[in-house]
């Protein structure tokens, strides 16, 4: 008895001073998105997509947009948008997600998330948006900013609450951008009652995150970057793959080792290596002992293109099949929209914007 | 035959030498707008709704919103929102809105205004929403300034544009966010094809906006007075308009005289006499010889009160009912959204947000 009274007293406890909305109420959801722009490189598999499928596969409830949306914040050939639509979702699905497992979808076919992204627009201040070092990046080489670019995390936030997310893979990048999201929820919660879970980040295997460029290898493989040397993507020939490796930078030295800090060209190197092939760095030393590093990217290549090749050969594979990427994207839309629609009404009965009609009062039928 | 050539090449020169799309493929239609915010005063009537009404007799095509989606740019409490919803559709089918001709609809009920709004935020610039003079004036004295605010024109855009509007009544103060809108037509049509008419103003008879507090006649009648006795309302008590007029500032001048310059208060009072009246202002002068500021504001007051009095009643007789404006409200919005999701559906595709597949692929069904 006395057990129980204290069992009681420590929950109420908990309860008193987290500041957190109860989270055991919201069963755990997984959110992301990726945007629909070129080609997908080894970065981004290796940094987003390879994890989502893991979590899929560890059986989490994953929804995965195809964020179409979001790219629009910069100017989009219509044409190349609607292909890198197709594109991207045939690189998600040979990549191994699954759409009867994970909810996967168009971002613009469910009109929840821009309708939310006015609602939480409405409760976001200026001078937190204008703060976020993303946007101050992306717009400081901009002669006319579009006010996309200022508002695109309010729609990430409006993605991640519509679904009432408990759980966002996020890069380091993108950490300030949940933390509005968490932000938003909690302002939300705090002036119309309880409605969203705070969502929480799950970070991504900092190791598979950091590939570098094979240009330049102090920065991050990026698909900004004008050199499409300094990245290999999911959809390069094997001719490709083994002259951009041929060709990354290294240094003079001609032994192999792994020093990212000194060696970083043949560290990123080996780092690929071994994420691809399994091995691990010790293991990938030891086999190259002897070789320079001229020979030693010849077998990394290998290796390499031996990972990609049935990727690509998938991706081509869906991408022969249009129609079915359109009624895959179809389906996980209508599973989408069953979950938003919901948020979407609970959000406007708590805004006021339902209306409250006593059940008393006789019905008359409108136009009448 | 030299007749019909000349007409042709006139024709040619016509739509060279015009900047503007071909406007005569859009048939006539006409947008506007009210916030549920609060009651419905004099200013309002006769600057917005009476010309609302005489639009929609005159069998103008009208769509007309209860913007709800706008007042929550500034903080709202949601059991008052959703009351004012109801009083302001209530208001609108009191003055003679008839939801047969005209399209009377809730915004937040139709998804594709947010929609809209986003894709025409992409084509916005910062710089030029942050010049508007409404959000300069508006945003001054709040600490922290909502993003809702500085995107309010950009909904508007939307809200006008959704419908292919090709008239929309405005005041004086709203043109700027009109040629917003305009420029936003245009802009897109460049960019993504012909899509949009550009949306001509309708302006107000200016007689009629041009309404003055009743406790300061040089300030405009605005329901942001915080004085209540400056304005008069459509659901005031006729002992309420009769103590406002009677308490309304004049000047020491005991005559009553038509001099808007040198006598704002009785000038005033004048012309809200005439409107509602329906006399001219030489008429009402010459009725009102002989008597005192203090002895024809009796006489205003009667002419108002009666003119007021069946409007409020039929109001309250309308909110006795609100499962009617629910179903008014829903009718309206299915209407709308046959439009909105039409002009959507082209939007998207434009954007290149459809999926183009071509027709002789198989067919697979997904998930299967």
């Amino acid at each position: 008895m006395l057990l129980n009274t204290s069992r009681i007293a420590t929950k109420r406890f908990i309860r008193q001073f987290c500041n957190e909305v109860n989270e055991s109420k919201y069963p755990r959801k997984v959110f992301s998105g990726i945007q629909p722009t070129g080609a997908v490189h080894l970065g981004n598999y290796l940094g987003a997509i390879k994890q989502w499928t893991k979590l899929q596969d560890d059986n989490e409830d994953m929804t995965l947009s195809v964020v179409d949306l979001h790219s629009i914040t910069l100017p989009q050939n219509p044409k190349t948008l609607s292909k890198n639509i197709l594109e991207m979702t045939s690189t998600l699905l040979a990549c191994g997600i699954d759409p009867d497992k994970t909810i996967l979808f168009q971002q613009s076919a469910v009109q929840e998330h821009t309708e939310l992204c006015w609602q939480l627009g409405c409760i976001s201040t200026m001078a937190r948006l204008a703060h976020l070092p993303q946007y101050k990046e992306k717009s400081e080489n901009l002669k006319d900013i579009p006010l996309g670019l200022f508002v695109y995390p309010v729609l990430q936030a409006a993605d991640i609450l519509i679904y009432k997310a408990t759980h966002v893979p996020v890069g380091e990048d993108q950490l300030q951008h949940l933390q509005l999201s968490q932000d938003l929820a909690r302002m939300f919660n705090n002036r119309f009652g309880e409605t969203f879970p705070i969502p929480h980040s799950i970070i991504s295997n900092a190791g598979n995150a950091r590939l570098k460029s094979l240009r330049d290898p102090l920065k991050k493989m990026s698909k900004s970057d004008a050199d499409p040397k300094s990245r290999i993507c999911l959809l390069d020939s094997t001719d490709e793959i083994v002259n951009k490796i041929k060709k990354a930078v290294t240094d003079f030295t001609s032994e192999v080792s792994y020093d990212p800090e000194n060696r970083p060209g043949v560290s990123n190197l080996i780092t690929i290596h071994s994420i691809l092939s399994g091995k691990s760095v010790e293991q990938i030393l030891n086999e190259s002992r002897g070789l320079d590093t001229g020979k030693y990217k010849l077998s990394v290549a290998e290796d390499v293109s031996a990972y990609i090749k049935p990727i690509r050969e998938q991706i081509e594979n869906y991408m022969r099949d249009p129609q079915y990427i359109v009624e895959v994207l179809k389906g996980g839309a209508d599973r989408a929209r069953e979950t938003a629609s919901r948020t979407a009404s609970e959000v406007r009965r708590k805004l006021g914007m339902t209306l409250r009609v006593k059940s008393k009062t006789k019905v008359k039928v409108a136009n009448q």
